[in-house]
């Protein structure tokens, strides 16, 4: 069975064609051609959300997972605008998603009908192409150009582009058989160039400091292996975050817990000669700032598609893979050159800020913090880990955690209001058992993101519940303003009967007793997926979190 | 207390001179200087609500009532996005909105910072202005003409406005004094056309049936004064919908249950020479069809500000106000030319499909439509009556409604997103009695709006529970396409757990005893708002409103 209108075939048929096979739909009548054509198609897993901010977050989930386009379609009207915040977030974590949304023709916009709105370049802000495609049948070879250079500039570019497809009526009617459509072959463009490694490697040896900081990462044992010999440099230090997934003792891999400390002098006597610079967004505020402070004389950013100047001194721009240039760097420049003692020092820090980490988690009250370190320590080898923002990553980045872990975070636009569609997302697309731990304010900002049938019963969210956000309690500055409760915006909820509505079995936890207790069985298998909200005591975390930070 | 921020004391200044005293708060670091501003202002009142979406809805439900400008404020990032469907629905419903994002500085954008995006001018398909303030001191005129301007303008223009407003930190600081700023004094432009009376009444004394139709309009004595030489006009039908809020006997207040069962001749027969159109849009899709199909000569459209071709033949865009030239229409026109039976003959035609309709309703099963009767007939005098979409208004439009009601909905856009947002808002600032009637799809889509701690007590929600979107079964077209479920999306969720959450009382209803029931003190003074879940059977309910309009 197939949508008898000949633009919902082609749609269809390109996405087939260029291999995406997944797809989640929001219902609407608008949409019903595409509805009919995706849903009876033997190749492509369509997925129903109804609401279409999470629709659009749970797609992102999954494209995070397999690296491929997912398609999202909703029906004209309001229901698109719904996406808008998981198209940012695409745009900026730089993963590839289609949003296709049916639309009425345009005689019928501005003129007073139901549910129309002007669709075409509504996100021109954050969409790599929009792509307008029109009903008139003489003009199909234009419609194949707009959807594969669509579909190609999604794949080439890794974000979200739109594809507008507007329908007349009648909408409903069905064919049984399908026209053929000849779509381009892409010929993706190599960015080949050359970078000019004598240059680099001149720099390089004239370096005595050079430190690698890694933003955002995805999992790759590639990535760690060409980084073995600059993890074994003494000139060169690499910086890591919890989402940068790359482990070696060598390494700095809690920023914020060395450098909160350091006097002017020891920024000054940190500060890298060279920075180098890969992966996406990066979370500690602390490290901008210091490198924006103490500027680098050189910082190399390697990224095929963007250069970021995140610290305001970028001398280069590298348009190679990050594999690629750091292995070949590696082996040309002059491991005797300007050696130092920077990694050690920098390692020094570490393990003394280590030391007094260890000693203040073990006399420390039940709190934010400590549930952290409970919870971290607990999780299964080899689970995925999704984090939501914002004091959740940032408590995460303070812990070694354990290497085994692949570990995610919504960074591209940091907001909280997708963290646990994204999650369920994707958990669908692993393997292994995927734990999401949340603050409650994100948690209820996106509780419809429990209005989904497709969750695996192993997934396991935990709410560190401090009952409003906590991290305006942590920041200087909103406790003084006379308005704090416009800030930390405390609400006493609790997602225990949310998860009867939506059939989660539900524990919770007051004290560390009761977390250590829920979390020896929580992680086992079971007829439903879980929740476990952590309450902590919200009058004393933000003490706690400054006093850890003078200790250390 | 004041922000110390010049910037934001100007924003708050502008809003306050140009009395906006009504301000919705979702909480970040960004905006700290204009939480800090507004919710220390003595004249201006705030209110927090976390998720951006169902704040804006919040806001444009106190707009919608006040028909003045609310203010929205939000933090940095995809925060606002959050906001668009909102703005679409304001857009199109001429509801003032002042959308007032705090940004990053210019030079922190697209460089890999936190919680940013690219706010200028993000919305604007759907935007009467975007006003990108600067923080340059030396600006401050600049910014002054800006504001003013964006805020004129939503107030002249009717609609959502928005003003991005960036900041560098530190943004916590404060002081004790304020700056004084020199505001420009609104000159509305009356833009007072002279309307050609003479040629208007000349087409009045040349047709034989004039149909006025009234679209979503604001309860006002006024308009039903200056329509009552058209009630009683013989040749001069009044069509209104539920949303209309006007009433008289001789008018059709339901549309779709005269026009459902008309046959090719009817349609001629009852086609207008004149149709006289005001207010917003026009739910009912039949009466779309009919005049679409049916062209009268002359189409008048009564709009201050925006002609609307709603049925292609336009001839007249009249801007003045919709009392005025309905007034001074009727005074002038010759009452004895060209009488005609074309009311009669509508009138008649009303009688007897009143008359099926109750011979129906008396026999019929337990249903949407049964349960839809008892509950519109159970509504208290002179209560506000919020509907959402779209199943629930469009059964709303089949019965008479106590005329004391004044009812509501968003059409704009005719979104699910936002509906029980909108109806609290608008809750909070009439004395009346709320009562918000909405289907289990729109419900659990905008549940978040439960999470607002300025529900009034006497607030009361009536979900007609069928299990999914029940619009999508009785609509033609669905069922056969072998992907019903992606359009109806059934769930078997309950409300029941999520009133315990949000701390609402909860009843529910499974057949009409149990409905009668529950409805005898439903309304009645209460420590909680209320919500009763009235389930109906999804199997029949499109069964028996395709027997209904057959029967008419």
């Amino acid at each position: 069975m197939y949508p008898k209108k000949e633009l919902a075939q082609l749609v269809v048929s390109a996405c087939n064609h260029y291999n995406v096979d997944t797809v989640v739909i929001s219902p609407g009548s608008r949409n019903a051609p595409l509805t009919i054509g995706f849903s009876n198609h033997p190749n492509i897993k369509t997925y129903s959300i109804v609401d279409e901010r999470c629709a659009a977050f749970f797609a992102m989930g999954i494209a995070q997972q397999t690296k491929k386009p997912v398609a999202l379609v909703c029906t004209s009207g309001s229901a698109l605008l719904n996406y808008h915040p998981a198209i940012a977030e695409a745009f900026y974590s730089k993963i590839p998603l289609l949003v296709i949304s049916a639309d009425r023709p345009k005689h019928l916009i501005d003129i007073g009908d139901g549910q129309t709105i002007r669709q075409e370049y509504v996100f021109n802000n954050h969409i790599l192409c929009s792509a307008n495609l029109s009903e008139d049948v003489e003009r199909i070879g234009e419609n194949i150009q707009l959807i594969s250079g669509a579909i190609k500039k999604a794949i080439e570019k890794k974000g979200p582009v739109h594809i507008n497809v507007p329908f007349d009526e009648p909408l409903y009617e069905t064919v049984e058989s399908i026209a053929e459509f000849d779509f381009p072959q892409f010929n993706y463009e190599e960015e080949i160039q050359n970078w000019q490694y004598d240059i680099a490697v001149n720099i390089w040896n004239a370096s005595k400091k050079v430190m690698i900081l890694v933003g955002e990462n995805f999992p790759s044992e590639k990535i760690n292996t060409c980084l073995e010999g600059y993890f074994n440099d003494e000139k060169v230090i690499v910086l890591t975050e919890t989402i940068s997934n790359i482990h070696h003792p060598n390494i700095i891999n809690s920023i914020d817990k060395v450098i909160t400390s350091f006097s002017e002098e020891d920024f000054e006597a940190f500060k890298p000669d060279l920075l180098i610079t890969f992966g996406g967004m990066v979370v500690s505020k602390r490290i901008k700032q210091f490198l924006r402070k103490y500027s680098p004389k050189g910082h190399w950013h390697i990224d095929k598609l963007k250069d970021m100047n995140t610290f305001f001194c970028l001398t280069g721009h590298i348009t190679l893979s990050t594999e690629e240039f750091l292995t070949e760097l590696y082996k040309r420049v002059n491991k005797e050159k300007n050696k130092s003692s920077y990694q050690k020092e920098w390692l020094e820090a570490k393990l003394s800020r280590n030391n007094s980490h260890k000693q203040f988690l073990e006399k420390v009250e039940y709190s934010d913090l400590k549930a952290c370190e409970t919870i971290l320590a607990s999780l299964p080898d080899n689970c995925q880990l999704q984090v939501s923002n914002s004091s959740v990553i940032r408590y995460t980045q303070l812990f070694d955690l354990n290497p085994s872990l692949k570990v995610f975070c919504n960074r591209g636009t940091s907001g909280i209001d997708g963290s646990t569609s994204t999650a369920i997302g994707a958990s669908i697309e692993v393997e292994e058992q995927t734990v999401f731990i949340t603050g409650d304010v994100s948690f209820y900002y996106d509780s419809n993101a429990l209005w989904n049938s497709y969750i695996p019963k192993s997934f396991r969210i935990i709410i560190l519940n401090n009952s409003g956000g906590g991290i305006f309690k942590i920041i200087p500055g909103p406790k003084s303003t006379n308005a704090l409760k416009y800030f930390e915006t405390p609400h006493g909820l609790t997602a225990e009967h949310l998860a009867k509505t939506y059939n989660f079995e539900y524990c919770s936890a007051r004290n560390i007793n009761e977390l250590n207790e829920n979390l020896i069985d929580f992680y086992k298998e079971s007829d439903k997926p879980k929740i476990l909200e952590v309450f902590t005591p919200s009058d004393i975390n933000d003490v706690i979190l400054k006093e850890y930070f003078k200790n250390l």
